[in-house]
């Protein structure tokens, strides 16, 4: 079967097309209903070898990984890369080639380096799956937010999205707006200007620093993670003053649609970005659905790339 | 097939019933016996999904979990509690939350703090299973010191059972008394008074501090670990001095039965708790058949949570 | 079906006979053939549990044996011996007789000290796999790189090979002069005298520290890792002396043979060792064909051990 994505690796949403947006967001639609209902997925990873490589922690986002690729048949190992022959002066490329020497099917990486993903992908003859890379992308987390979206929606384009908070250290809010952008939305950035990324005038959405203004009309409201780990002195207000500002509670809300729904990649800084009780409140908030989500979008992106990795292979 | 044990989860032996404890025991002697025979268990986990949370390290519990789950057939996941998202200021909820939304089958939980893994059961659908709470409960282990002793004994009723040592700070020994209590049987603790909970004159047992008068006439002498990582500053005497008048060695033993078994949950510390001759004298130490009891009872509960899973899943 | 390769353990060459050292090389061979090919190996180790041991770390290694686990069937476990009952004062026998009452049937355990693997093996009944102890014996990475040099040179007899570097260190330099002695090869080791290990003159192998020497006419280049943990204060020249003197490039390597190839067992240290460009020349360099041939071996050796352990049971 030949399906309209026919890429080696997903490295962002940056290279992706709306054509095969929609594909991914499709394909991962089946297998949400799956895991709802039947759980039964018919194993098209059965026979392949999933790396999970981990330069960073992130124990949930590894996991969906891993639960999606043992869901779908694989066989999963992941790879202690904190404690690794990184440390003992090997280079990434030479990582990457002992690992291609192995005869992996698929290498999701997640990494500190912007690029380095693709560096490592450039080496490799399997596929290779993005799951974040420094502040440049983390493309699965663009489309399970997409597909959470358009599910709550019943669309993904032509929607009002707020992106709120440290737009500046986030990879999520980057590939958000690179799909977001691409499925043609309006898309508005709040948060303080120290937050905001330079060159962000250039990227074709609204940059506002308060929530009144910034949220007025919202379908969609989006707050990130304060990513106080990659600040390094940048300044930024106390964690009180900053919820005071920028924190989504039911009041800051009530200039937003009246159906606009609640995102947050987590995990959850509760009272700094977001009270707590909005983040609970089952008829705004989708924050669990993002996560269940997570599971189907992986499912799709490894099994589409799977496809094309052996039609790749049977061609050779 | 209705058993008769309907909970939803382990979490503790205080909920269980003689009949529930009956059941689970009964069963895990099944799996004991095709582990030494057959080895075929018949993949009663098959498609369900296992993960263990350990919020504080065990390596031999886990691996107990580990093997019984996937010889079972159920896919297995280590979660790394230690470097997760907790760190990240995460709250355990979130954490059981975003959980949830993967759809697991068994959780396994350790954490340090008592009643944490009710909490975090409370959030959940599926099943929950105690691998130790703080000092609270650890019913895996209970159950695997009963079977071992039913095995040897032939029955785990009115038999006298001495357990010996740090009983203020083991969770094992909770268990151990709740457990051997429903089950009718008298039980001395044994140990240095600082060692002693306060309120143990309310438990229903005899309390001893000399090793002489405790095991006297026992059928069962049940040594504990001194858990020194969780004294802080309590004053104990030196490992010299516990040794000599705590530590079970041929000569403390001779005033218990002629056929009384030793037990000790591990890791041991030989020359502290107990003499190491004595630990591997195959007549009278059960030690190593515990761990092998470990992994039946972990089968058993498992498959018995698992069986009320589907039908809960089916009617719903 | 009886094989000529009829031990219980992998503990080092030093057991092997020619005829076990090439029964192992020929099994892996198939399993080398298949991975290249259809991947279908036969599930040879299914309802098999394999746990890995690694009470030293290595990325490497471990992937290697959890993958060829993994392909051939085999439930693979990895245990972090790092943060284990070993640090709660458990003896390592402890840990042997604790894991051998769960029933494993392949323990791959690398530890850092010489012996280590033996005794462990000597209180288990399952079939254990050195993985590396300490300066002693490396078996599985000397059988790949026999495998790899069979497969380049056409035969392992009458070859003149060169080992290089830091000899006294290297438990894969040992095996390695082990199994080419035992095939009837030239070995000459060159390396500054600080870094040969005492009594190396009753070796029955050629010792150079000057490279020219010691590389005219050779067959095999094989260079070691310079193991600057293992050191501790020895004096060693500093890494741009050492490269000068004993690292391999294009004009050392021009009094070999013309088709002499180059080997190193990774991880590499670029420009200390070996230059880069020479480790990528894909017409001399075999260094990614030893990662392939890696799996390929541990395939044979885990299979083979499981078809004795499986004839031993039968016959129990």
């Amino acid at each position: 079967m030949t399906s309209s994505f026919q890429k080696q690796h997903l490295l962002g949403i940056e290279d992706l097309s709306q054509g095969e947006i929609t594909t991914l967001l499709d394909r991962a639609d089946l297998h949400a209903e799956a895991e709802r209902g039947s759980r039964d997925h018919g194993q098209p990873l059965k026979g392949l070898t999933q790396i999970n490589m981990f330069f960073e922690n992130s124990t949930r986002t590894q996991a969906s990984f891993e639960i999606a690729g043992k869901r779908l048949g694989a066989d999963v190992m992941n790879m202690a890369m904190q404690t690794s022959s990184v440390k003992k002066g090997e280079t990434l490329i030479d990582t990457a080639l002992t690992l291609n020497a192995m005869h992996p099917d698929l290498l999701v990486v997640r990494h500190p380096h912007s690029g380095a993903v693709k560096l490592l992908a450039d080496k490799v003859n399997c596929a290779v799956l993005n799951a974040g890379d420094g502040r440049h992308e983390h493309p699965t987390q663009a489309l399970l937010d997409a597909l959470t979206i358009r599910r709550a929606k019943g669309r993904l384009h032509r929607l009002n999205i707020a992106i709120c908070g440290d737009i500046a250290h986030s990879r999520v809010a980057r590939s958000n707006i690179l799909l977001l952008g691409k499925m043609e939305n309006r898309i508005r950035l709040i948060g303080p200007p120290t937050l905001m990324p330079s060159g962000v005038t250039d990227w074709g959405v609204e940059v506002y620093d308060d929530m009144a203004e910034g949220l007025a009309g919202c379908d969609v409201v989006m707050m990130l993670r304060l990513q106080k780990e990659r600040m390094d002195g940048a300044f930024i207000p106390s964690e009180r003053e900053y919820y005071h500002r920028f924190g989504l509670d039911a009041e800051k809300l009530k200039v937003a649609k009246d159906d606009a729904i609640i995102m947050h990649p987590g995990p959850m800084n509760r009272g700094v970005e977001i009270d707590g009780l909005l983040a609970d409140d089952i008829n705004r908030s989708v924050i669990q659905e993002q996560v269940e989500m997570g599971v189907a979008v992986r499912m799709a992106a490894m099994e589409l790339l799977a496809e094309n990795l052996r039609e790749r292979r049977a061609a050779a």
